[in-house]
């Protein structure tokens, strides 16, 4: 039997583990699932013949060590900051590793002798970064194969709430690690507009966005991800004069967030000492100037044309200018800020998560000087908030990857992303099952 | 003899080492000065009898540790952060340490160590930390003893240029480390106004700016550095309303370096890899929308009213519009810029640096409510591009204190910072020998 590691079992981990038991069988898979919460890990195995649950420290090398030794194949759901190390035993023991996360420069550095070894790597398979790059490259292959040339490829993706859940104005609600959102975008942004190389610094990402629409979702904001250029070479595209990649957010959004950008409350390298003293109006207002205003007041003459009725409905919400008590005795403003959002975007019981994904092409034909225009959208509603559209349409991509690769439908060594026909067509042929569906439409 | 190691042999080392070696025949000191380049080490020691250059990279661990065992004091004159290595190192071996440089945690790490071993771990014992905190202190404890209530204390300090050697519109030239210059501020600034704990983020840093005066050298932009409110426990202002304590600029550069903030040219953490294909020119433009108008005026429409005549001639004079080719092949956009305004604020043969410090006092005495106040300021000049006011001024009263450490005039076991009287009595009254002298003056 293929003896398969599964470190972390958080909630972005269950559709991943449902379907490697499920295949289980089949494949002859012993599945062991490891979290700092043996709890947890049993609640996603629930008994299956083929699953253990086991209590893990990633912190504990030996046992990291010995344990990683133990299996054929290691997929890490891990925060995307605890991979190196398990990164590093996998190539030193000779085991194929998987994660869904951005491929790291510890990860690069490992490259080499990954691929001496002949061992997997697999990296960026879940949904951004993942499910865009197959379902990207299908079409970037296809336009390519009718002699095409691409001119323009934005690609959006957004982690949201469902239309019938959405019952607060942020349209927000956390269905993935709630740091990564708080801490959005910080760093510069680099893209490519009309042939030109553009930045866009933190200060002013939230400011600088698109409007895209989904049929039948609506409008959203975009804002750019800090790194588009690099997958200039990934994808081939090297005659592209447009390529930019962006987050979704619900409209209206954007103009909010920038309000704790331009305020301070997204810093995350100051620490605030005395904060259980404080009030979430208090803490605003020790970011403004000592005016006898009130604190709202003062925030909408700090942010002049940047603030409208929506953005305040938007704070409102958040019960900002209430004097409601902050219960973390210190932290980061963001920490801060984090704490008061996790009550506030909280998932409910029976809430329903979306992801919204949306590429666009611009590219001419031989046939014709005219651009053509094509948009390929995809939308999926979660079942509740366990079973989330973010944890299915992470999980899904990597397991049904790491599938393949074991049943040998490709072979890969060293840093594999899913860009290559042999690994994206079978992969959104089985998703195609599970109701993953790109719609496409050309625009004219 | 005294052994005495002195690492780091760069442009801010030159008082230190002349004091160190006149002051050794009479106190039996043998100095050894440790570059990375000899050649530099050499020049610093200009043949002294009791001095002994050698060359040293301080990531050799095993040499390091040789060395420290070899000698009775260490001064290390490194960049900030490499501070840690040689303070391990000093406590583990039982030697007395001596830096120029903000307590670090790394430093509280080991301060119960060298309590226990009776080991100096002198800090913050330059200029700003150092001086003004020994200078502070001294009119601190003086309205303390006539019974007064200090209700607020601003203190300011600046490294310029001298007015004779001001040749550009900025009124700024290098006297230290430019990266520490172009990186000033990020984070959040914390400090006390009117008893209320204020923050200023990184964004907002260099718009809310406090004008000081110092005559006879006229106004000046104060910023409010990072944190203000570790030394109301520090300086015992228990009752205090209102702490800050600020970095000082000629009027205007701080509304100038707000754009180069605005525009993102102050990031680290992103990577430009073909900037010695662009001009200074479009990279300004890459942070700007793509748009017909020039790039000048592109940029005003950013800044708004963030922009006036003054602004316009400062960037002028560093031909940000004048399509001047970058030189360095890749870098963070704060790399990039750092590289333009080194050779653009270069300290040029016989130029005289200045560095300006102003302390603020409001106090109350038990004789009156009148709330009294109290300007405490220095302005020291350098002698040329070598022995600048900077070196001077961090020299001394690091190297003074040291002496008198060494020849028993107080002592101290652990961190130890320039604030008891033992130690800022003797060094206020010697660095008056050398022309550092505070004029004080009551505000009426």
């Amino acid at each position: 039997m293929t003896k398969i590691l599964i470190i972390g079992a958080g909630r972005s981990a269950t559709s991943l583990i449902d379907y490697m038991l499920r295949n289980s069988i089949e494949f002859k898979w012993k599945i062991t699932v490891a979290d700092v919460d043996q709890k947890i890990a049993e609640e996603k195995i629930h008994g299956h013949a083929n699953g253990t649950a086991i209590s893990f420290n990633i912190s504990d090398a030996d046992k990291r060590r010995s344990l990683i030794k133990q299996h054929d194949f290691i997929i890490s759901m891990l925060p995307a900051f605890m991979h190196s190390d398990v990164a590093r035993d996998c190539v030193e023991f000779g085991r194929h590793m998987a994660t869904a996360s951005y491929v790291s420069a510890e990860m690069k550095v490992l490259d080499a002798e990954a691929k001496q070894k002949g061992l997997l790597l697999l990296n960026e398979c879940g949904l951004d970064p993942g499910l865009d790059h197959a379902s990207g490259m299908k079409l970037i292959d296809e336009i390519k194969e009718k002699g095409g040339e691409i001119v323009s490829f934005k690609s959006f993706c957004g982690g949201l709430v469902a239309p019938d859940s959405n019952d607060n104005p942020w349209g927000y609600k956390f269905s993935w690690n709630p740091r990564n959102v708080v801490l959005a975008g910080q760093g510069t942004a680099q893209y490519l507009d009309g042939g030109l190389m553009k930045f866009i610094p933190y200060n002013r990402l939230f400011t600088q966005t698109d409007t895209i629409e989904i049929e039948p979702y609506g409008k959203f904001d975009a804002y750019a991800n800090r790194d588009s250029i690099g997958y200039i070479d990934v994808y081939g595209l090297f005659s592209i004069n447009t390529m930019l990649r962006g987050t979704l957010r619900q409209e209206g959004y954007c103009k909010a967030w920038n309000v704790f950008i331009k305020l301070g409350l997204t810093d995350d390298t100051s620490k605030i000492t005395h904060a259980g003293e404080l009030t979430f109006t208090s803490l605003i207002d020790s970011f403004l100037p000592n005016t006898k205003e009130s604190v709202k007041d003062k925030l909408k003459k700090l942010m002049k044309d940047e603030w409208d009725e929506q953005t305040e409905v938007m704070l409102d919400y958040l019960e900002l200018f209430d004097e409601k008590k902050i219960t973390l005795n210190e932290g980061s403003p963001a920490q801060l800020l984090q704490h008061l959002l996790e009550e506030k975007w909280k998932l409910k019981e029976n809430d329903k998560d979306m992801i919204v994904m949306q590429h666009q092409f611009e590219y001419r034909l031989p046939t014709s000087d005219k651009i053509q225009k094509l948009n390929s959208s995809l939308a999926v509603v979660g079942q509740d908030q366990h079973h989330t559209a973010m944890a299915l349409t992470v999980g899904l991509p990597l397991a049904i990857t790491v599938k393949n690769f074991l049943t040998k439908k490709f072979k890969s060594a060293g840093i594999t992303i899913p860009v290559t026909k042999e690994i994206y067509t079978p992969l959104l042929a089985e998703l195609e099952e599970y109701g993953i569906v790109f719609n496409e439409q050309i625009i004219t």
